[in-house]
């Protein structure tokens, strides 16, 4: 695997599952094949679980890391070609690109959208083009459009604690007051519809996500309906899709209580974090039984491990 | 050792310092017990010593180490419970605290007071609930009480470099331009009074310190009296405990010169650094035969080593 | 080796430059060497190149790495000896050196110019102080005048890829918009000076580099002159020595493009980067097969890695 960007990066998702789960029960063994080998790791945006878990994942597997923090450390960079550079941009990313492939193996970068122009957002303009210049394999550590190991870790705590063979998996969209990206929903089901799952959405209306992402999908702006039976629950906010990157007002009463948990098959309850407890999710469910949340986030470590592992075997 | 907040988390402070001295003749002995363990340093605030000695001391113990400045590269935290999250605050504590313990096997927190409301600094709400919700061990890398790192660095160098059985230690105030916490000399006085030494503080009228940590030390507030005979003096400023968090007008000549060195019985000279040069301390004493600051700093890795070997002997 | 300020501290440049090429052939073959040997890295300024490929080579010796960002996550530094600190630094260099010195075997230190006191800057205040406190060995990470570990990368890969015995290396001025520091051409024409190669400087009137570094240097201003010829362009702007500091109206038409390159014998073209596409060099010489830039980037960690080594064999 030289790119990790996308469900379809993948060959055979459930084998990567089960790569994870195996990294969980022994995550030292591979060690003689990280030595020597170096991850870069590129924030164009603040980041906690990702930045400490792909580092561990990293270690474990006996590779060196080296974190840039692009925007704070480095020099801002220029995106557009042809741009004459007498602004603010210090740097154009093919430059930086391309240096930062000399120094490392395998370079993880995170970059967030602008959520104003979509086209530029969905063309993943940022990303690709440091996947196109840095001539080495990259892994997203969240992109303008998905979260690839975000996703890789749901479905491993999914596979990990379900406890019937094809499980009811439900995106419900929840309230908050931040214009927040696709990207996490977008890569949540772009994952569960290729999975053993069945899957369905719900959201208010006019929160629909762009269907490259969905198919296969049950879709509702029936919570209640949705929630009925489901298993596991995943709980996210984002912003439209059309028209792009807005806030519709109302909906408060999509956030996710105890009693709305009442209408599910005692469904465990996940999130990506960081999550706004009370906003999004109440703190009766956050600190109750069905939580998964910290689980979710330490399944993080096995999911890295397992995507650089199978790229330190392809270099 | 599941925790190193304060001395009263140690069993035998003679026998700590013990080990940091043999850790000191002998850095690399331990290394097997650190392979494939992990430090986490999560920096709430600004850090130069804690920082690198306690990498340094980790390392020297065969560990990894990663590290979160939460404040630049992280997210905003909310430290309320029951806290409605529709402000500016991103992360409760209570998930990047649980999530981070899923990363690392030891974690290492900063988190300096408010100097606003005593009831909450001394409290410890934000380290203790770190504490609380990690589910690791945890070192306190400066809270807003104590500094226990620090003050276990200081007996080791009082242990160290004393030339009689019990010397005359004296904590001396000093004049500062900002509002500085109590946690450095509340965490050296309660280190002192548990040591064998002849501890005395001496500070201005108005600069008394919570007397939960001086039980058992000469107070003063004649700083000759104080110096008179002395073998250590520890210089540090702090702003007034009562009423909490102020400045008081005044006491410039406080500064320790080495006229009044004179006094002592030419003592040695510590100060935890950074201090500020003919402010707190004059040049003339910073430059001198007596100062034992750098030195004092060089301990820090000795005394985290030693405190992390004692956590990783009872994972 | 204890000091890698400028090609002064160098011996004998050719071994050095020999060391490098072999390290590149095996860059994991002294590892021995750098086992338990720390080198802290400490950033008064941003660093993308810098701190990456420093890190790598050090890591490649087995080294371990601490990266020190003063301006973010340490202590407002003072510099004046004799201040009486009570403004807004926070911590003295002779301190903070002190204090770094006791954690690392060896220390990186970058430190930009002001550009306002040609004399200060000149000096070296910032990393001759370094120097002079921290009592280990020390590299130079980009100082206010030189920038040595990038210059002995150029002449890496000037030897590396030359195709005569004594090519001609032409320096040439390239507009700008900000105000640059002259370390960059000083540390670039000291070391050229010293090489084998025919080295010529071009410069718009006013331009003219401190005699210091370009003893045995042809120097003129017309660039087509310099251009003729050349089997080596190195373009780089900086602003005038004399009057200090400045930006002289005009000289946009000193960008390089290919029809300037067509004057030449064929030349590769060299920058340091972050170099400003459209103002510095056009796209089509950066996009285009004599650019060497990457490759040029990829050598700093050779570079690095042959002083790292020269270190550790003298400490």
């Amino acid at each position: 695997m030289k790119l990790f960007s996308s469900v379809n990066d993948v060959t055979d998702i459930n084998a990567l599952v089960a790569e994870a789960l195996k990294l969980k029960q022994n995550p030292y063994a591979n060690q003689d094949l990280g030595k020597n080998k170096t991850l870069g790791l590129v924030f164009l945006n603040p980041s906690l679980r990702t930045r400490m878990s792909t580092q561990k994942a990293a270690l474990n597997l006996g590779m060196n890391v080296m974190v840039l923090n692009m925007d704070k450390e480095g020099w801002a960079l220029e995106l557009q070609d042809g741009a004459i550079m007498n602004g603010s941009s210090v740097e154009h990313i093919r430059e930086a690109a391309a240096v930062l492939g000399q120094y490392v193996d395998i370079i993880g970068v995170r970059s967030f959208p602008g959520l104003k122009n979509r086209a530029e957002d969905y063309n993943e303009e940022v990303f690709n083009k440091f996947v196109k210049y840095c001539g080495v394999p990259v892994v997203s550590l969240e992109s303008a459009t998905r979260h690839p190991l975000q996703s890789l870790a749901d479905l491993v705590t999914i596979e990990e604690l379900k406890t019937k063979p094809r499980p009811k998996v439900v995106l419900t969209w929840a309230p908050h007051i931040k214009l927040l990206p696709q990207a996490v929903p977008n890569s949540f089901a772009e994952w569960m519809c290729k999975a053993d799952v069945d899957f369905t959405i719900a959201h208010p209306k006019g929160y629909e996500l762009n269907t490259d992402f969905t198919q296969g999908a049950t879709i509702t702006h029936n919570q209640d309906e949705a929630l009925a039976g489901a298993d596991f629950i995943y709980v996210k906010n984002w912003s439209a899709y059309e028209p792009y990157g807005k806030v519709l007002p109302g909906n408060e009463d999509w956030m996710l209580t105890n009693k709305k948990l009442g209408i599910t098959d005692n469904a465990k309850v996940m999130h990506c974090l960081p999550v706004r407890r009370n906003l999004e999710l109440s703190d009766e469910i956050l600190d109750g039984p069905n939580s998964l949340v910290v689980h979710e986030a330490g399944n993080r470590v096995w999911a890295a491990q397992a995507v650089l592992k199978t790229m330190l075997e392809s270099l």
